[in-house]
């Protein structure tokens, strides 16, 4: 079956939803799944809408020009996707595996729908993990002139028609340009339960603070660092028994299942973002 | 604010919620709040649509009428619920007292929006509770005839207007006349993660069992024992440290969270029974 | 069964375990349950030993002074309880009750073995409670001169044989003679996940920045606010459904069940505090 | 650092700890972690010690001797293991990767100390993933004589000198001849939260029962089909937009989760097996 999925937010109003759901009802479309919710403290309203399109009667450029008539005059901000295009994903790493083999193998497992046509990285070691799963391998290192580095990788992404941009431990802070071309599509794992241990070293720092809890947050890369809005987080309960490295090796854990979370979120175009928060819609499976 | 809520399954088909929606807003209701659901294995749907019910310009008698009309016409299975209506719910409890204590101090609060006109039981003991929260308590012994006893329980809960029963670790089996009767009406907390271990002494078979969870699960009350549609489950990581008294006081804290929050969701007019199970709908708070 | 606790700490050097275990045995004690640990990371050893007391061929005085002649030789930073003594808790609230409910409801079950001789606040809300169990309710408003108001409840403290204070949503700032005097024996519950949202308003801050869980921190109070030595924490899912209120709503479950835990762990001497950190043994139950 | 482990066990009496202990110390061993456990149900002790044997004045022989003489003195039932020598594990998978690439690559990134030697399956479809990490894979179609193929596998774990089996979703059931032999060293992970859903299909049959968590378990294997004794559980929250197929995909992650910590524990000396049930000790890192 293929689906259109809408996402949609505007200033809420009354017949916001009533507007929609008929827009789409009189073109003859079963709307196999509709949220919708109202954030009642911003008085704004969020929709997620998925029709049916396998049998259109009109072509996708029809419905987009129809649905943007509607749009303008109700004053929506809207987004349309297509369950048959996989998105392009690039995954750029430093020089630690874990979430690196988490996702790739949770796209080979049909977990995550998309491509993944390269991998970049500031350091040579995980050249070895591509090879085994034959995706192509570009090392950049950083040296002297990081505004060549990122060009390099921002030149790579636009030939390779990347769609989402996955930090998975990519140990490199993104210029402010970088982030703003990219604004809403690279996701990053950081290894703290944000907004707790910013920064560098959060392992170190659980460990000096005492916590009884370490965690893991995935965001929307922005200008500030560690600042997006975030899409996930999750946390495991940790004891005195746990030194800076346990603390390390017991995060992965959350690491990858968080990070895992957050990009098959995104690749089901369930994430509206508002206000640096986001709005994580959950689907039937 | 006033609210009306309505509970909403049918058999699914296309224009159901386009049909629905549109009925609210041609009546001229603002709709705070619509949650739909279609269960692709079962082909069934389910709705729950919060309005705005402050300044209606029908009475409430006619709207009902209006929408029976529109439901039967779409083969709709319905109810109505207004959010200035506090439900009474009697509590039932034998001889522990960690869950009517928490449930008392959540309506205190005014986190259960409800009124416990009377707490009933099969022992003396929790009457000092009662007493210190001035509620009627009625101690009915089981004795030689079971069917008797209950007779006064069902005679009492008539009395009172009832509308739930909350069974807080009631430890007496109800007949099936009892359970048809307030079919979706009773709630029970069983100690233990349903399936497993259902019947009695469910710590100690765990504790038997070496099992590195224990849990518990509340659900509507049945003919068939501990076999009633789930509302909510929850678990708590145990280990080799708890005999199975151990185990007992670790699993209160979960009786406790489980049961108040289902409890809620039915106050809230947030469950729609189906087929054994539960739809339980999120609400924004 | 009467039980001797013995909470040890000190610098690591080989034999520390030998020489202590060999001490009980040489005395002719069962030992229940010996638990050690060693940072390896601050090199620091530290050890919890449960020993059968009832048929103690000495007095109490007897052992404690044979024990700190071995402390002395071995450095050991050490404390002896009793587990026939049950300490004497005065629990301190402004204007919330829940968390309030929640221990006194434990204490009545035998969750927490101890006793609530007061109950202070410098509120009167919480008065209607304090009847509700006839535990006296002394309330203190702060006026203009807060180290008066603070001399008042320090006092109190002295008068009723006080072991430990609980700030069950106390929300005043103590003075560093307050902590100072009272360092290790008073447990405050902060509503958020430290060192996540220090200070005021932490539900509504968690709402701004779009976190997805928020959580609740036990920890002992110290001279500065907020910093110190955690005992136990937890934290609770939460999605764009919730508003600020809703935030808070949802939190106060974590808030009593972290809160319990921790008193729960003090009152049967699990806790060694060192470098503002806490050391928790779990215990057989 | 070279490490020596001692699990024990014996019936509890006056003394174990001390007479073991100062075995230790009078050999000169300095003790990092010792950690002991007394079940006051089944009136057993259990011990995990773990020593520096760096710098031993003797051989192991000669330790182990020693201690034989020690332990048959007092009744304990024991095991020596020794952190330099890595155990070597054998997988068995049937058709589905997420298991055995979690395996792998937590092995590659040392999480997991141990050989992979091979990989053993009813069905050609894993041979790719073996491939790509240069792992020998063995394939062996069951057919008309399930003992025949069984006797291929059991053959080639001795050949290959294999200490621990884990069935990371081996879809066959093992004979009585087989688990016998391997007694306490195959680990298999069902796709359930035992004892709930024994047997096949759990997660049609949790969608069926409307449960709103669903979990893994990992256990032992023993002649009983998932009646082994249980080393680790997990739960992950569900709700009724999940279809069995969708709560497949949702318990992915807990299946994965589960076996690598069972695995882990195992390979780290762990875990004592005693009465079905096991005793996971926890550890410093």
């Amino acid at each position: 079956m293929i689906k259109a999925i809408f996402l949609i937010q505007a200033e809420d109003k009354k017949g916001l939803l009533a507007s929609t759901v008929d827009f789409f009802y009189s073109k003859g479309f079963n709307i196999l799944h509709c949220q919708q919710h109202t954030d009642s403290y911003e008085r704004r309203f969020f929709m997620r809408i998925e029709l049916d399109a396998s049998d259109m009667k009109t072509t996708r450029k029809a419905l987009e020009d129809e649905f943007r008539a509607l749009a303008d005059d109700l004053g929506l901000d809207w987004s349309l996707h297509w369950s048959d295009y996989r998105m392009r994903v690039a995954i750029l790493v430093s020089k630690t595996s874990h979430c690196l083999y988490d996702l790739i193998s949770r796209q080979l497992e049909g977990e995550l729908q998309c491509e993944i046509p390269l991998i970049i990285s500031n350091h040579p070691d995980m050249e070895k993990v591509a090879n085994q799963f034959r995706i192509p391998y570009y090392y950049f290192p950083v040296g002297d002139d990081k505004a060549k580095q990122e060009g390099k990788i921002r030149d790579l992404l636009k030939r390779f028609d990347i769609d989402l941009v996955v930090l998975a431990r990519y140990m490199q802070i993104l210029s402010p340009e970088f982030t703003d071309e990219w604004k809403g599509k690279i996701i990053n794992i950081h290894h703290a339960f944000l907004p707790a241990f910013q920064g560098a070293n959060p392992y170190l720092r659980a460990y000096n603070r005492g916590v009884k809890m370490i965690g893991a947050t995935a965001h929307y890369a922005s200008e500030d660092l560690d600042q997006g809005p975030i899409i996930e987080q999750d946390v495991v309960r940790v004891n005195h028994e746990l030194t800076p490295t346990g603390l390390k090796e017991v995060g992965k854990d959350c690491e990858r299942r968080v990070l895992a979370s957050a990009v098959k979120a995104h690749l089901e175009h369930r994430i509206i973002i508002y206000s640096n928060k986001t709005i994580v819609f959950s689907v039937e499976r």
